[in-house]
């Protein structure tokens, strides 16, 4: 297997976290390629893992495209072009999403016949399997037909993460009826069962709601990148909100603490369910290549659990998968 | 004041707890008047409490605004009709949402000025001051200059319903620079920063994103009505998932049962600010009357909360303050 590309300078904690992640994967097996600044191996410990040199870096609050069109030696443009150029199999960062997107789209570039590359996110669900939501930002506005592109690629990308045979694919609106939602809904219906009933792998359940986003009533919802973005901000906040608000209850006395302490093994499975970082980052469907989009806030744990999903898409030939979906005459 | 109409048969546990509900207001010497069938009195005891007789009910898996033309002498129908010919001072129901919007937009008419109503949930934040989302499904799609009346009009609601003396009104997109959303939020963003600049009651913050929601950042959330019913529809499944994720976790042995029960007093707060009966309901704003639209589930005590908050909205008279706001010279 070919390396994966690891930005060593993406996220709020690069290059420390992230370079410790990789040295973790690389520990169990797994052949890594850095992508740095020459004088990394100045800045932390890399080990044998070896780089390719970038001379550029793209900070969290640039324009994402502006910044892959300008920093041509940033980490993030020489990562996808390692994809690109057939030395890595897959890209990670938990950099700019904006510019990680915009560097695979531009280097990698599209699967033949995809409309528009989707960010697909995972979405715990405590006791049940996580749902993918796509899309959660790379598509602010986005037409029907495109929501049937990213039924199929999430359903891809729900088989090869999650290994459910058939996933159920829901349609995010407000109300189950067929004719609720606004207009891009109505019409997303329609072409949703027309495609279900021509793709005999697209499983379609019909329209979901937001209640049902943290359950077990679908596998894969779809969206456009602005209400999925949204929803996943607002559940990120929420659990933030109610994690602290437990914790200050739990804290404010010394005898709550006590029962506290002595609660947290019963705790802890609903906490690694719900703690982002287990499960190591969204994935870009729909361009030329498996790409990573890990959190900004990174831990070395979320890098390497990130650098296994990167290694289960590569070996399970996802980016094939969708080109054969998506243009079966064409692969 | 005139009493408040209460529609007696809406809600999955009408009219039982309803009826207690309004009771129990009664009793506190709020003015109530019931609306529901003539035989009401012979399913549960309405004491002492006056009963407007309507001899239909919407059912809460019908399509509100046929149900609304077609039942006539419906509850809902009644109850708006009883504030429009000033028999009562505000409309309750826990019962058919849309049903309801449209027996208040049929019968009490808009707010001169107003383009269309737009429902005010309140989304509760630990620890700090709840925020006003509007609208949470009025309307599945919005124009931008919508967003400017749903702004004063949330302003005015959270002055009102929290005392918030300057209510920071936040436009929620994906991504805090004036630039970032669809077309609609970068529309609504200059629409609502040249509203701001020359209507000094009106404060705008920017975008707001959904890690917010849940948060002290904004008082006043705006956004349509298909993203702000998926973020409410969100955040009560996740907390529903998460509350049950805990209990499970809490129950699973005799000894972590005895912690969790030691440490109930502490979550209690938590709890309390985190469940919707606590606020009572949401309010349909911009028709020409009070409108408390509350959740299908409502106990007595949601019921109880829902009539004190129609009395201080017909108190402070919002609906005036909102006309005088929208049309200064008309009003």
């Amino acid at each position: 297997m070919l390396p994966i590309a690891v930005d060593a300078m993406g996220g709020d904690h690069a290059p420390g976290a992230i370079v410790a992640g990789a040295l973790a994967a690389a520990a169990e097996g797994t052949p890594i390629v850095l992508v740095g600044p020459p004088d990394l191996r100045d800045k932390v410990d890399i080990g044998e893992l070896p780089l390719i040199e970038a001379g550029e870096v793209i900070e969290m609050d640039e324009d994402g495209g502006r910044a892959v069109r300008r920093k041509k030696d940033s980490t993030l443009v020489r990562a996808a072009e390692a994809v690109r150029d057939g030395k890595a199999s897959a890209m990670i960062s938990a950099g700019n999403t904006g510019a990680t997107m915009a560097s695979a789209l531009l280097r990698m570039g599209r699967i033949r016949g995809v409309n528009r590359p989707a960010i697909a996110t995972i979405i715990p669900v405590p006791g049940g399997q996580p749902t993918v939501l796509l899309d959660a930002g790379a598509n602010a506005e986005v037409q029907a037909d495109w929501l049937v592109q990213f039924a199929q690629m999430g359903s891809i990308f729900s088989q090869h993460r999650f290994g459910i045979d058939s996933p159920k694919v829901g349609l995010l609106s407000i109300g189950e009826e067929p004719g609720k939602g606004d207009s891009l809904r109505k019409d997303a219906y329609e072409l949703l069962t027309a495609a279900a009933e021509s793709h005999s792998e697209l499983r379609f359940i019909g329209n979901v709601e937001g209640r049902d986003v943290m359950s077990d009533v679908a596998d894969v919802i779809v969206t456009d990148g602005f209400t999925g973005n949204v929803v996943l901000k607002t559940l990120e906040g929420s659990l933030k909100a109610v994690v602290n608000g437990l914790l200050g209850a739990f804290g404010s006395t010394p005898e709550y603490k006590q029962h506290a302490d002595a609660l947290m093994p019963a705790m802890m499975p609903l906490y690694n369910t719900l703690d982002p970082e287990t499960y190591g980052g969204a994935m870009l469907l729909g361009v030329d290549g498996v790409c990573i989009i890990s959190h900004g806030s990174s831990s070395q744990r979320a890098i390497f659990n990130a650098i296994n999903i990167a290694r289960e898409m590569v070996e399970g030939d996802v980016v094939g998968e969708i080109s054969r979906a998506i243009s079966p005459a064409a692969a």
